[in-house]
């Protein structure tokens, strides 16, 4: 590997001569003297030099010399520029500003330069919290012993009952891109594995182009079984909850501050309200001044609104959904089913629930929602012999990254977005 | 949840009630007595009735009573069963033996009836281990300050020149399912992150049906600037190796012992020659008897056997491939290339080297391939507005679970694959 010491580790180096290198992210000239910002993945360093420099930014640079305090250099110390040279020139005609606040850039801008756009250090801290989050994700499932699954996004029919499924040429046939891995996760669960999660593409063919929709997405998967009821997935899923939060307060601090941006604490968890979809609607129609019968983007907005006020938390497990609108593998509880929505920051980052578990009420309801057995390939063989009761639920990547941090478009939270119109880069 | 003790904590309950809950494994009668294996995450348990019972294999029971030592049964305990229940009845013509060794059951067999021969024990352990190969993957990615990407596997060309790709019906136009994301992870090393990693899955259309292909796989990618040539890559994926085989060993050894398997100690790793292309075709035509002139399966044994014999280690590094054997982005060293592959006990398990990451380079290397700047979606502007030197590589995760415990077909090792004729469950 290439000599070389970070930003962040400046500050163990005073005195002594170091090489670093990176990006040139800035350059200020004071007189004699010119400043030049140095972007690596650690940080932001301050090199000095005598007399102009002539790089062009975003060129990559490699620059030996010596290390002293600063105290209005970024982290405190800067580098007096010795032998430097340029390991990758950058063209003059930058399409994207790097180094500019991107807050009022529209998304489409950010968007369609993602190559370049994605170098400015702010926008790139959406991905650097998403990593943590998959990262506290996992390893809270592993601590709890679930076994991490990867399954095939190749299905021949819909989980979901066959709308919405992008088409796949395959060989002499064709097959679907899954929406989700809910058949094999189930059969996971049933393999003797019991709990198991996953981290994996989904896909959606709807043609909403909204700020809450994409069409392929990363979805953290979590089915277990032995289980009472959904109240026993609600539990679980506050416990992921305040382990993604508590691990991004501790470690990502900075990244928060920089998005202004806050997570809710343990307690607040723990006090995130279980109501059903009834009174749900009840409440929305109160706040919102008129009988709502579905709830829809404004009516999460203000039933997060209403547990803010009356739970301290921006959040709501809405339980209790009528079955015509959950999937076939709900378990029905009359006309209504044991499942649940989690609504976070008037979003809906999380759908699951109870599944049927039994042979016969499986046989029984496949028809209901005009399925046959044959066309769920061996999906059946699952509760035929011996399945335990489980559930499980799926939280949407992009959505609680951009809830985290308040983005307005859950597009931002997603690295190279599909959208109906986008599918490049 | 369910109130539940687990196999493996019986020990800890010795003389006490507890309740326990699983699969019915195996039923044996001994005279007035009836022994019942009961499967669950953890292991195996012994529960021992009076007189008859008269479950099905397969289904999940519940049963409560006390636990006492029996040198004689798994684990060296046992539960005199009390009240038991039948939380979800097995129907009595399993098509696939859950309890009997399945090593000289057909893989065809195996895979038909997968939701249900995934029980299998021994079968089963190979998605535990695969787990783990992923969790010490990611773990060891993490300490180095790698980042985890998620990039999209919907492309509007292919990155090896655009055969071998599925196409999916997008709305109104096409794209295809994404061989790797090998120029996401370009793109991200050059956004400041520098070193990042993905676990996705990876498309190819051939359509070939071998014990050693699949048309969609894990991939385990790794990407990082600042590298002086291939080699810091093959240090990093040595180090790679190193951290999952330690993993394994330490905490996956029973599984290991199953399969009468042992991965590669430190120093082994360390072992791993490095031969170039040339080199490696001359000990195989000379081992072989025969000169030959590609690589080809019985080549990549016969290396194996070589290193093992010559280097203590059943793994070799290739080096200096010709370009026409690389994908276009490959850094070129005159008609070679600064790339590498690995093979492992006779299998590809990695191919990778240093890219392409000047912009003149790269402007003058895509005509000599057929294609064109623009049909690259943005790729060339990675280069244009300064890249790193850098270099990455894969490791088909199936591929290294397969060969770690000795698994004939890599097929076996995925647990819904997918080949041409292979598209349920």
């Amino acid at each position: 590997m290439m000599k070389r010491t970070l930003a962040r580790e400046l500050p163990e180096f005073e005195g002594r001569e170091v090489t670093v290198s990176g990006w040139v992210h800035r350059i200020r000239e004071l007189g004699a003297i010119s400043f030049v910002l140095l972007r690596d993945r650690s940080g932001i360093l301050q090199l000095v030099y005598e007399g102009k420099v002539e790089y062009s930014l975003e060129s990559v640079i490699q620059v030996t010399g010596t290390v002293g305090a600063n105290p209005k250099a970024p982290g405190g110390f800067e580098v007096q520029a010795g032998e430097s040279s340029v390991l990758a020139p950058a063209a003059p005609d930058l399409p994207f500003q790097i180094n500019q606040d991107a807050d009022n850039t529209g998304i489409e801008s950010v968007l369609d330069n993602r190559m370049i756009s994605i170098r400015n250090p702010k926008i790139l801290d959406i991905f650097r919290l998403q990593s943590s989050v998959i990262r506290y994700f996992q390893e809270y499932m592993r601590s709890q012993d679930f076994t991490e699954i990867k399954t095939s996004k190749l299905i021949g029919s819909g989980t979901e009952g066959g709308t919405g499924l992008f088409e796949v040429a395959y060989f002499d046939t064709s097959v679907y891109l899954a929406q989700s891995p809910q058949f094999y996760k189930q059969a996971m669960v049933a393999s003797g594995l019991e709990r198991v999660f996953e981290v994996g593409a989904a896909y959606r063919a709807e043609k909403h182009d909204t700020p809450r929709h994409l069409n392929e997405y990363v979805s953290l998967d979590v089915e277990l079984a032995f289980i009472e009821d959904e109240h026993d997935l609600m539990d679980i899923e506050s416990e992921i909850l305040k382990a993604i939060f508590r691990g991004i307060r501790e470690n990502e601090a900075a990244i928060l501050e920089k998005y202004g941006a806050t997570v809710p604490d343990d307690e607040a968890v723990n006090n995130i309200p279980r109501i059903t979809h009834d009174e749900a609607k009840k409440i929305i129609s109160m706040r919102g001044g008129k009988k709502v019968f579905e709830i829809n983007p404004e009516g999460e907005r203000l039933i997060c609104e209403w547990a803010q006020e009356e739970h301290s938390v921006p959040a709501v497990f809405i339980t209790v959904f009528p079955r015509k609108k959950r999937p076939f593998y709900t378990y029905p509880d009359g006309l209504k089913t044991r499942s649940f929505d989690l609504i976070f920051r008037g979003l809906e980052i999380t759908t699951g629930g109870r599944r049927i578990n039994e042979y016969e009420m499986m046989k029984e309801t496949l028809p209901k929602f005009g399925m046959t057995e044959e066309g769920l390939g061996g999906y059946i063989d699952i509760f035929k012999y011996g399945c335990p009761p489980h559930g499980g639920f799926a939280i949407g990547l992009e959505r609680i990254t951009q809830k985290i941090l308040g983005l307005s478009n859950v597009k931002e939270a997603s690295l190279f977005p599909r959208d109906r119109k986008r599918i490049v880069p």
